[in-house]
């Protein structure tokens, strides 16, 4: 019998996280008046510990014992041979995924999380306060937390919180307080509440509502927790790449195709940056982010300095974005409804060492029920599409009857998004068009920032 | 680092299953004329070749190559240390669990599931009906029918249809039907609909719908299919105890005392009885069944003939049963509410190899928060039983100062039953306490049956 799951032992999860920055060159944040935004600038909002992380060019990162001692709850996750998918496709692609679906709450967000609560814990932290647009990263915060003790908030975006009971239930269950954003706990919440009491809140009021909850807390013992986009966030997820690498080494197999579905940009970079490295250094593998094509940031906005956040309160990135006062349209796969993008991200792809790949939602659910019936697992919307990059790549493989190997990121499972699979079948779920100009007006905004400079890192 | 995980490969993974009929004697399951059942009488309802395994009395099975290649989705299951959950009750006892909570429909019901589509494949069936409660079993059957190319339908009980959407969203999504009982497509469900057409239904009508559907399809092609109590079943969950044994190999260790939470009997079993057999051969391991206080079939119900079904369709069965028109109160956990339990482990309790204990539904959810906080993983209702029973263990082990090795099934994730969480955490759960004659009338139904005979396995 073929092989079906490539596992490593506790003892061969790998003890370091990599640092892309130590390979590439990135223009800096931006604070309000347009020089670099300086550590201490950042924390009030942020332990140093991490802030150091965050701009450190160091290529490698000791993973502290505590932050290996959660992971072996469900760490290393399997790499998986999509054997079934591959014969219902016929196709000669040897198809792989690492499964980062095996964690308590269901996806690849612990990665980061247990190493913020632990930094945090570290350097005398008691509180983080976070936001949560579908979910995901509150109930994995919340985790995290209740494994170091620490209390946590997290202000989750009103229409979500009333749809999505269940996320609420396990950020209780793990300890968490978790509150339906905006709310009367901040000035920012009570100013919405007041012109429209009935409003369904958005990601960028709930970041308004962390921040300023962590920042306004004078016992100097609260900080502001981020899922994705940032250095930090994504130097904690590179685990799942090596991890993959590790495994791959032990089959004697190399990827031809790198594949993860990107909205900050997280899961994705955490398991293509050491391919990335790979190729930085010589190595050929084609390397692709796959966002919805109804929030085309990669493959339709231009790389430009903006805030990360709706309200402008962040430092200016350098990222591709749609601007941040753009609105995307409501597909289900909330955590790919992002305007801008990881800053690495963004630059790998501007330098053309990665080439991102846009899919349209029905053709991510219709990839997502054929995984689901042949490999057995339902996937989060979010990895629905990086599956059917997989399906289009192994098409493509069976066409020029090449026997590539390609690799992705099964970031989570969908066992609490099972509602739009509902939406899918009864015919409720549709694609959102672009027109030629479809983002003019909210990318126009961006023309009054700073240029970011055109780098070359090899 | 102590070892958190233990973990098999998939060349270790055990290639045949433990019968525990070679090992135990049992009387047999009687027809309506009182005489035993021949095979031939459960044709319409099972395949001839599960109804085989259903009375032999070989030892060991085979594992079909083409069941193995679809346990590798998600086993062997790891072996886990409650490292954390020790600690938090800074016992001297060493916890570890069999995590049954990977495999894709979230619980240990797969294990039969793929089994029982296999086999009915293999005999010429097409389609697979089955009822369901709160959804575990017939997503689990939805599941492992995709694998196999079977269609499959599943009748579950309308007030769980209503409440428990999600369950029927991963049917739907694995391909099955999913219609609520009673339903028009049955004369059982149409009768029941003409009296009351707000009825929220029961696991008893579902299942009197679903063998209806199934043996009156005229062209053989389906059969019925149930997921606990009976040999069958239980023979294939043992794949769960034989892997505990060999991780328990790899580091040189050996329960003291197993533990599994018991509604029909299937999880527990699966877990126990490669231990039982150990312990019928002289091994010293203390084995205890947990059930709900509320439905304390094993703890306060005479071992007797009773029909496993509320209407009475089905066989006489030996077992421990508080007769078969007892209602259990609406405790949350779904996989518990049975009038009866599987005869082997009646048997086993009756002839006192194995000892049950009765755990109430708050201390279950006290029990499962602190793991929750502790582990990491939010437990399925059914499973909090057990760990109450842990934790219970655990502080005895303390006062004892015993380092007594305990092992337990967590048999499921309960991240499709949260709803249960939020009830517990608003206070919205009781405790069922029994009276002193609770059971009388529902257990003077059974004096009207055979008595089974008293017998002695060793």
């Amino acid at each position: 019998m073929e092989t079906k799951k490539v596992l490593l032992t506790e003892d061969e999860m790998p003890r370091q996280w990599y640092n892309i920055l130590a390979d590439i060159k990135m223009n800096p944040p931006l604070g309000p008046d347009g020089n670099p935004v300086s550590p201490e600038q950042l924390a009030p909002v942020f332990p140093m510990n991490m802030i150091e992380q965050e701009v450190s060019p160091e290529r490698w990162f000791d993973i502290p014992e505590e932050v290996l001692g959660v992971y072996r709850i469900w760490r290393p996750s399997p790499l998986i041979r999509a054997l079934e998918l591959e014969k219902a496709l016929d196709t000669p692609a040897r198809i792989y995924y690492k499964y980062e679906g095996v964690s308590p709450p269901g996806s690849h967000k612990p990665n980061t999380a247990v190493a913020q609560a632990y930094y945090n814990k570290e350097f005398g932290i008691q509180q983080l306060v976070t936001e949560t647009g579908a979910g995901q990263w509150g109930s994995a915060l919340a985790f995290a937390c209740a494994q170091f003790g620490l209390h946590c908030k997290v202000f989750m975006v009103r229409v979500s919180f009333d749809q999505k009971p269940y996320r609420k239930s396990m950020m209780t269950a793990w300890g968490a307080e978790c509150v339906p954003s905006p709310s009367p706990d901040t000035k920012a919440g009570r100013d919405i509440l007041e012109k429209d009491p009935d409003t369904p809140g958005s990601l960028g009021i709930a970041i308004s509502e962390a921040v300023e909850s962590a920042v306004s807390d004078t016992s100097g013992k609260t900080r502001y927790s981020l899922g994705s986009v940032l250095n930090h966030v994504i130097l904690h997820q590179t685990i799942i790449g090596l991890e993959a690498k590790k495994q791959f080494e032990k089959i004697g197999e190399y990827p031809d195709v790198v594949i993860g579905c990107a909205g900050g940009g997280s899961n994705f970079a955490g398991l293509a940056y050491p391919f990335v490295y790979d190729k930085i250094n010589g190595k050929e593998v084609a390397i692709h982010p796959v966002e919805p094509a109804a929030c085309p940031t990669l493959t339709k906005a231009p790389f430009a300095y903006d805030h990360g956040d709706t309200a402008g309160y962040t430092p200016l990135l350098p990222m591709h974005s749609l601007g941040h006062t753009f609105v995307p349209p409501p597909i289900h796969a909330g955590g790919l409804r992002y305007h801008g993008m990881a800053p690495s991200v963004s630059q790998l792809v501007a330098e053309g060492i990665i080439e991102a790949r846009a899919v349209n939602q029905l053709a991510a659910f219709e990839a997502g029920v054929l995984a689901a019936r042949t490999e057995g697992i339902i996937a989060a919307p979010e990895t629905n599409h990086a599956i059917a990059a997989v399906v289009e790549e192994a098409r493509r493989a069976k066409e020029e009857g090449k026997q590539k190997v390609i690799l992705f990121n099964w970031s989570g499972h969908g066992l609490i998004d099972l509602g739009s699979y509902d939406k899918y079948f009864s015919g409720e779920l549709q694609d959102y068009p672009v027109g030629e100009h479809e983002f003019d007006e909210t990318i126009a905004i961006l023309e009054k920032y700073p240029k970011p400079q055109q780098l070359k890192s090899r």
